[in-house]
C-alpha cells in the first residue's frame, strides 16, 4: 500500500517513516511554498534513510495568511496549524492509499482532531495515520537515539525543512526582520543525518 | 528494550505487537482474575505469532467492583474502563522499560487520556505507548487483513481473552444469567490464529 508521509527531515517524521515502513510503501513528501529551497534538506534526509522523496507545491496565499496570523497573535501556533492542515490536504490529493504525519502525543501544535482525521479520510478516500500520536516525548527520544544519527541545535541554525523556515523568510519580508524574534521563541530543532550503526 | 503489551489475542493487540516489534522486545501479557481459564486463548495466539507470553494476576475485588458498576449502569463501558486501568497498573509494575495497549483512535472504551498516560509513566518510570491510537478503524482492518489469519464472530462465541469473558462469568454468578444480555450488547469479536502466508 502506498503512503505519503508529511516529512521535514526532523526526528519525529523520520521515526514515523521507519515505523510505517513495516506495513506501507512509504514516500516522504515535503510541502513547499516556493519561497526558499529548504525542502532540499528534507530530500537529503529521506535519501540518507533510503526513502523515496517528493516535493508538493503549497499555495503561497496560505503562507501569507499564516504569517499575518502569527504576527497578529505574537506567537506561531495558529499559523503553523493553518499551514499543516493545508499540507495534509495537499498530500491527501496524491494517488496514495494512506497519508501520515509525525505528530506526537505531547505536541501542542500541530494537532489533528479525531473529527478532522475522519473528514480528511472521507473526502479523499485515504487513511490518515498519526503513528506517533500514542508515543510521548521520552519514548520518542529513546527510539530516535537508537535509530538515527542526529544533529541538534537552535531552530534558527538547524537546516530542517518544516514550514518554519519558509514562514520565517516570508515573515521577515512582509513584517520586517524583527518580527521573527517576536513570533518565534528559541527552541531546539533536530535534523536526521542517517541511521545508526 | 523490554516492553509488556496488554494482550487479548484479538486483532488490535496483535497488530500493536507487530508494530512495536521493530523497536522493542515485546512480551504479550494478559491480565486474569483467576475466574476462568480464558487467558489460555491469548497465550495460544501469542504463541502462533511468535511472541513470549505472560499471565499477570489481577485483583478479584476489581472485577467485583466492575460488574457491580456495569449492572448498575446497564452497559459495560465504565466497568471495562476500570478494569483496563487496573491492568495497566499491573503491567507497569513489571520489570520493563515500556508498556503498551491496543487502543485505537476510534475506540470509545477503554481510553487513556494524556494525563493518565503521563501519570502512569511518572509513577512507574516506564514509557506508556498506544501505537494504534493514531490509526482509524479502516486502516487497522486493512493491516489486519494483510497480516493475520483471523476468526470473526459474535462476542459470546469467539474464544478471546480480554476481560469480557471473565466479567461475563462473574456477572452471571453475582447478578444472574439474564444480566449478561442486559449489560453486554451483541458485537463482533476477532481472534487471531496466526500470520498470513
Amino acid at each position: 500500500m502506498e503512503l505519503a508521509l508529511l516529512y521535514s527531515g526532523g526526528k519525529d517524521s523520520s521515526l514515523a517513516a521507519v515505523l510505517l515502513d513495516r506495513f506501507y510503501d512509504v514516500r516522504c513528501v515535503t510541502g513547499s511554498f516556493g519561497i526558499t529551497d529548504d525542502w532540499r534538506h528534507a530530500e537529503r534526509a529521506a535519501d540518507a534513510l533510503g526513502f523515496p522523496f517528493e516535493r508538493v507545491a503549497l499555495e503561497e496565499s496560505v503562507a501569507r495568511e499564516a504569517v499575518d496570523r502569527m504576527h497578529e497573535d505574537g506567537y506561531p501556533r495558529n499559523g503553523i496549524q493553518h499551514v499543516h492542515e493545508h499540507a495534509l490536504e495537499a498530500i491527501a490529493a496524491l494517488d496514495v492509499d494512506a497519508i501520515a504525519d509525525g505528530t506526537r502525543r505531547d505536541d501542542r501544535v500541530p494537532t489533528v482532531s479525531r473529527a478532522q482525521a475522519q473528514s480528511l479520510e472521507d473526502r479523499h478516500d485515504v487513511d490518515y495515520l498519526a503513528p506517533l500520536s500514542g508515543f510521548g516525548r521520552h519514548a520518542v527520544d529513546r527510539l530516535v537515539e537508537e535509530t538515527f544519527e542526529v544533529e541538534t541545535g537552535p531552530s534558527a541554525e538547524i537546516a530542517k525543512a518544516d514550514y518554519e523556515d519558509e514562514l520565517r523568510a516570508l515573515l521577515a519580508e512582509t513584517h520586517g526582520e524583527a518580527a521573527i524574534a517576536e513570533v518565534f521563541p528559541d527552541h531546539e530543532q533536530t535534523y536526521v543525518r542517517g541511521r545508526t550503526g
